[in-house]
């Protein structure tokens, strides 16, 4: 039976119910007025728990059992651990030994490690993702062959969702790399220490049951209590909880490609000239290549003029650590450590002060720390002649990403893609984003390889470097130039059948992926 | 009207009514099982607030109108700057100018400094405290001169009671030593330091809308975020939130009387012939006089044997910081900080750590940090044959004290009252208690510079003393010592009216306080 369609104020056409639960339509950025009540979990009673503080429990089935995992329920993990997560696959292991169907893992991420929850997707176990969802995974939702309909959410939105209610968190699993019998746990520490955990706050403080699994038991009180024990049922100590190799790379690397360079150091003497660098101002990169160049190109322009960045919200780098430590930024704001130099520089500096996403990205709180950032700079995997912006799928239409924090980082002041003109001979500007995640309004540079282009409604910014000799083009002139070059895309031909939703930062849906339609074989093209 | 009553399990007669609203009879300890879901506040937006950040407004009277300052409402403070506090009152002095009537308080405690807000509960500006009440405030309730009935919560009742929705605050103002234009805010720094704000965490979380007074604003991230950003409304910048010398003492002072030096002693002997004190050992006592004391001979003992306590629970003074400090205890967890001496340890010192009261003491929670101390020292205004306390009314009716942590404390592994036998020629021990705050069977000992009575239920303890040579007597024993010195006091007269509601720990009413009778005049006497 088909769910019934309405266009939505960014024109496209979106269900009005996900999953068999109502959903509402993008009704454009910060028309849509939440009313009513956050969630409120159930109310514990310290009666129901062991005097002495101690919630240790033999295994992590066991602790599930006590939990009561049955059927349908919905299962958080976090992903600090990212590709060496030892812990996430485990639940579902042990859920399908125990004949449990139908249940809905919402992870704040998921990694290629994922990759194995296939099976359980295939076999019923699990009834859907609601979370990112890359290389297999995303290409076995595109092709339709996940139950349920998956639905993406900004990190922010996760938030956002959790502590409104619209997804009830019945049993968090929260690895965590240090913890005390009691529950309280943190990202530092051990042998698989991640630098912060703070994508797990809203797990741990609004599911129903919270098991704490640690491979490094210290004495209460574990402090910073980046996961407070007040919120936790169980701990279960694991020999292993991550592969150490795989939470963190051993340090983060710049991109030797000349072209990214070009990109990097084009940013830079953009948000230079165009005077959004300045002493005091507020910045956030991530830690691809592209990003890290530039961090290393803003670095030597703060050291040239004497100017130190009022604080950095990370994913922290070394490139962030090192600004920190040679005093040209004040503090590092710090929801992930990407690098082993991020880890120790969270555990020994008061200065890198962990920052939860809980704090910095969910809407629907009384301020987000991404509208006081200066510069924020960001990816895409399309970008189209209206700016808006797509990282869900690549233009072939499968599912290749999760959102992450983009959307949550387009209310910046200053928004600003380095993207590469094309990919593997796919231009990367084009007519129209074949998913829209991001609308073009809040989406100010482009900044290629062959041009710049401002979005025409930063009159101020077009102003600002008008006479800068930078290489100033039009949207439509760079889209144009990647066609000339790589010639017109081709468009993913796609079926009815919605996928997954596309949450925007406040719940709304902003667009849906449909399923592929099977790719004609070489044979069938000859026909 | 009178309200209906019913015998709770403690067999005292208690409202199924208080304000209007439903009240569920004490059914006896960890006999309550509470059942549904925690409050959640409405659901803000992004969209509603600055995207700078900046919440800074030009006054509390301006904060107080935008928050939509109404009759009826529930407005909630905290009493971090104790005595020296220039905040809470001044709420009301605006309220009242504004003509608002019918307001309940909501403080976490009051202190004589809070007297003048009597003469808002004469004009009807507040209709009801819900929190402590000592000297002139008692009385006026006590006199049942207050509109509403007066509900008495231990701090963690106070938690218990915001998360459960049982109460709802409508406005929080929450005066801050230091906090930054976002409302991030820390109770050191400043002027006005108090070292940690961890009782105002609950109602920064739960309040509908939250106003930050600070004297002393700070660049963004103010940290430690003991206050988080997030949740506050408005930031309202003042000359001055307190009086310095009123906030904390000087230093905190041991007892120079030599009969509580007397008690001191013996409570510390008892410790150490019990058993109870041993290396590792966690404990928690008070900053009244003769508690210092104890912590001064307790801390002898850990000298003398090399002995360390794996942690202390604050509110925190002095004598444990020097504990602290020359390694005979581990770490300070913190919810206050009492003298001048603490303030700072808490911004210098790594292991004194705050630790809200949230997470120690409220029972609706998954495990509190009080049922894990092994040591714990308390007082009493009265104790019965029964082992019963009372700590919120004197044997003269008059309601004199609010019942702080004491009832959560209760929780603890050796309940430890060193009291002196009578005050004031009033005897402490007494057949009844006055006003039920505590259940017997959670008080282990009481120690009196005449003798130390073991609760019978604490076999253990009586069987490890026997031999000891200290002064054991049964509280009977004890009792009748104090009526042969000061003669069997007079039982106080009440009327029927209820003019005050005790909860216990988990929200169900355990006792209440009533009306006194006029006291006749001396003419009188003479009829």
């Amino acid at each position: 039976m088909a769910v019934p369609t309405v266009k939505n104020a960014a024109g496209r056409e979106v269900p009005l119910e996900i999953n068999g639960r109502p959903a509402t339509p993008f009704m454009g950025v910060g028309k849509h007025k939440p009313t009513g009540h956050r969630y409120g979990p159930p109310v514990p009673s310290c009666s129901n728990f062991p005097s002495d503080g101690n919630k240790v429990v033999g295994s992590l089935e066991e602790a599930l059992r006590l939990c009561g995992l049955s059927d349908g329920m919905t299962i958080s993990t976090h992903h600090h651990l990212r590709d060496g997560d030892l812990i996430s696959n485990r639940v579902f292991d042990i859920a399908s030994s125990m004949g449990i169907k139908d249940l809905v893992w919402f992870p704040s991420a998921s990694f290629p490690c994922n990759d194995p929850v296939i099976k359980y997707l295939e076999d019923g176990t699990i009834n859907r993702i609601e979370g990112s969802m890359n290389g297999p995974l995303g290409r076995f939702v595109s092709e339709g062959r996940m139950k349920g309909t998956a639905v993406l959410r900004s990190h922010g939105g996760r938030v956002q969702a959790i502590l409104d209610g619209e997804v009830r968190i019945d049993i968090a699993v929260l690895a965590a790399p240090t913890a005390d019998s009691y529950g309280n746990a943190k990202g530092t520490g051990g042998k698989s220490a991640c630098g912060v955990l703070g994508y797990a706050k809203a797990d741990s403080m609004y599911a129903s049951k919270v098991i704490v699994v640690t491979d490094n038991l210290v004495d209460l009180p574990c402090y910073p209590m980046e996961i407070e024990g007040n919120y936790v049922d169980y701990v279960v100590v694991v020999d292993k909880i991550g592969i150490p190799e795989k939470i963190v790379s051993g340090t983060t690397q710049v991109t030797k490609s000349p072209d990214r360079l070009l990109i990097a150091e084009m940013t830079a003497a953009f948000l230079e000239k165009s005077g959004i660098l300045k002493d005091g101002v507020t910045m956030q990169a991530g830690a691809g290549g592209t990003s890290l160049a530039i961090a290393v190109f803003l670095h030597e322009i703060f050291k040239k003029k004497g100017w130190r960045s009022k604080f950095g919200f990370g994913g922290s780098t070394r490139y962030m650590v090192e600004m920190l430590e040679k005093g040209q930024m004040g503090y590092i704001l710090d929801a992930q450590a990407f690098d082993l130099d991020s880890v120790a520089s969270v555990e020994r500096n008061a200065n890198h002060i962990p920052y939860p996403v809980f704090n910095a990205y969910n809407y629907h709180s009384k301020g987000n720390l991404t509208s006081m950032m200066d510069i924020m700079i960001l990816g895409a995997t399309e970008i189209d002649l209206n700016f808006n912006g797509n990282v869900v799928t690549h233009s072939d239409g499968y599912l290749l990403h999760g959102i992450g924090g983009w959307q949550n980082c387009l209310h910046a002041r200053n928004v600003i893609l380095p993207v590469p003109l094309f990919r593997d001979r796919i231009p990367v500007i084009v007519d129209e984003v074949t998913t829209l995640c991001g609308p073009g309004e809040l989406i100010d540079v482009i900044i290629t390889e062959r041009g710049i282009a401002i979005n025409p409604i930063r009159t101020d910014l077009i102003e600002s470097v008008k006479d800068s000799g930078l290489p100033l083009k039009t949207i439509r002139e760079l889209k144009e130039e990647a066609e000339r070059i790589c010639g017109k895309p081709s468009r993913p031909d796609f079926e009815d059948e919605i996928v997954a939703a596309i949450k925007w930062v406040d719940g709304t849906v902003i667009d849906v992926v449909r399923k592929l339609k099977p790719a004609k074989s070489a044979d069938d093209g000859k026909l």
